[in-house]
């Protein structure tokens, strides 16, 4: 009998939930492997949405304007409650393999820094893979993710309400074509529109202000792969290109393998079997 | 080496969707068990939420007319969905043990009637489990479930526009502090809100209508557990103990595992430690 491969912990990012892994899961488990999906501090079951979504009539005013329940909410606690869920999922301090989306690999750089003994593999799936003591929101401001349409959909000044905020419930046609292009681009019309019922208003600015120091014998110990989305509209796939570049003169004995996948921002809704032939891989 | 556990299906409820299991995913995935929770059709990621959603300024009066959808979606397709879910687990063939909540039950029992040598365990919590031929929408309706809470969240005519619908969006307090009750009455007020968040605003009323003729090689030979949530406002104890009286009585060489929870309508989130555990007892 061949060894268990590793288990799997699944990673969302900005606005999206334990939910946007399910027909990844599907696949996953259908090959007999442990595998399970979490969410983030402050998003999914743990998200607090303004107080302005569940009034009538809605006041766009409001919804610029008013403070995030989840403000300040920064990488310390997010790392910490990722550091749990990865303890718990590693049994017997067997390593699991943890895959991160998008703003979803902030957080992970954080946990792999912490409990680099608990993770087998570092996978990043059109994600944040910040450089040491850089925040995130660096390469998300940078010229390479200037053409990005994410910040077209945010709504209100992040500085002022603490939170990257998002209108799920727009009226506005052209609102949710742009939303639907920036994180769905290449997904079925119907199952992004319920995706976009399940997203998360408000994702902390705090995370993406906040950066983690890394060392040869934490996070640079770690063997990572990238995933890259070619057709990302969310994360420019010059930033992504960036992202492996930098990590790899960071840590060049421990190069980056590098994926490629021609999808867009959610290729775990338009292409789940490659990615599960990805992760499959990495038993 | 003890044989390896049997995988683990879960199916939600009306409203719900796969993110509703992941504190007890956590903890059954924890325990190296693979684990997998799904949509159900016309939910979470197949969900099709009505237009007046996506209206500013809201109309009451569209919410409570419009037709749904969702509607007229039945059994037939969603059995089909979940028995494709089962398969797929089913790793060459191995059965394995399905759970549901609330009205996830009358499709898992279609399922199971009609692949029940893939199914090792049927696992009913706080859910239908419909007698042969009887519709899930008459125990709902039944004498012993009128002060049920549910009723009182409905908007609209089901008859007329095809769909059990609810409010999540709604500003009036009153009726959050309902919706609450009937389905979070223990659930952390900040949890409970979030998963209000999550719900899926239209359930079918087809699949409450449809019925599944039950036998003795099919439903009635597979090992069954029932997890009565004794405060549930929802789906009310005297249904659940009915329902589990009649299936004793049709299939009394199979009788029907009793465990109980002093919980509301969602255990998995106000005490998912004893909802693991139970599932963890039928490995």
């Amino acid at each position: 009998m061949s060894p268990r491969p590793t288990s799997l912990l699944l990673v969302h990012g900005f606005w999206f939930g334990s939910w946007c892994w399910s027909e990844v899961i599907a696949r996953v488990a259908g090959a007999g492997r442990v595998v399970q999906a979490v969410d983030l501090a402050a998003h999914g079951l743990r998200a607090r949405r303004p107080a302005c979504l569940a009034k009538r009539p809605f006041d766009p005013e409001e919804l610029a304007t008013e403070v995030s329940p989840v403000s300040g909410l920064g990488l310390d606690e997010a790392g910490e409650l990722l550091v749990s869920q990865i303890q718990r999922l590693a049994q017997e301090g067997q390593p699991v393999t943890v895959v991160a989306h998008s703003m979803g690999g902030a957080v992970v750089t954080r946990a792999v820094q912490e409990v680099p003994e608990l993770v087998a593999h570092a996978v990043y799936l059109a994600a944040f893979m910040p450089g040491s003591g850089v925040p995130a929101g660096e390469y998300a401001q940078s010229p390479e993710n200037a053409d990005s349409l994410v910040a077209q959909v945010v709504r209100g000044d992040p500085a002022v309400i603490g939170a990257l905020r998002i209108d799920l419930a727009s009226a506005d046609d052209g609102y949710r074509r742009q939303l639907r292009a920036a994180f769905f681009d290449d997904v079925d019309h119907d199952a992004a529109e319920a995706a976009i019922g399940l997203l998360t208003p408000d994702s902390p600015l705090a995370m993406q202000l906040d950066s983690t120091r890394l060392t040869s014998d934490g996070w640079g110990s770690v063997p990572r792969t990238y995933v890259m989305c070619e057709q990302d509209w969310a994360l420019r796939p010059a930033v992504q290109r960036r992202l492996i570049a930098e990590a790899d003169a960071a840590f060049p004995e421990n190069p980056t393998s590098v994926e490629v996948l021609d999808s867009s921002h959610s290729p775990f809704l338009s292409m789940p079997d490659r990615v599960a032939d990805i992760l499959a891989k990495l038993d």
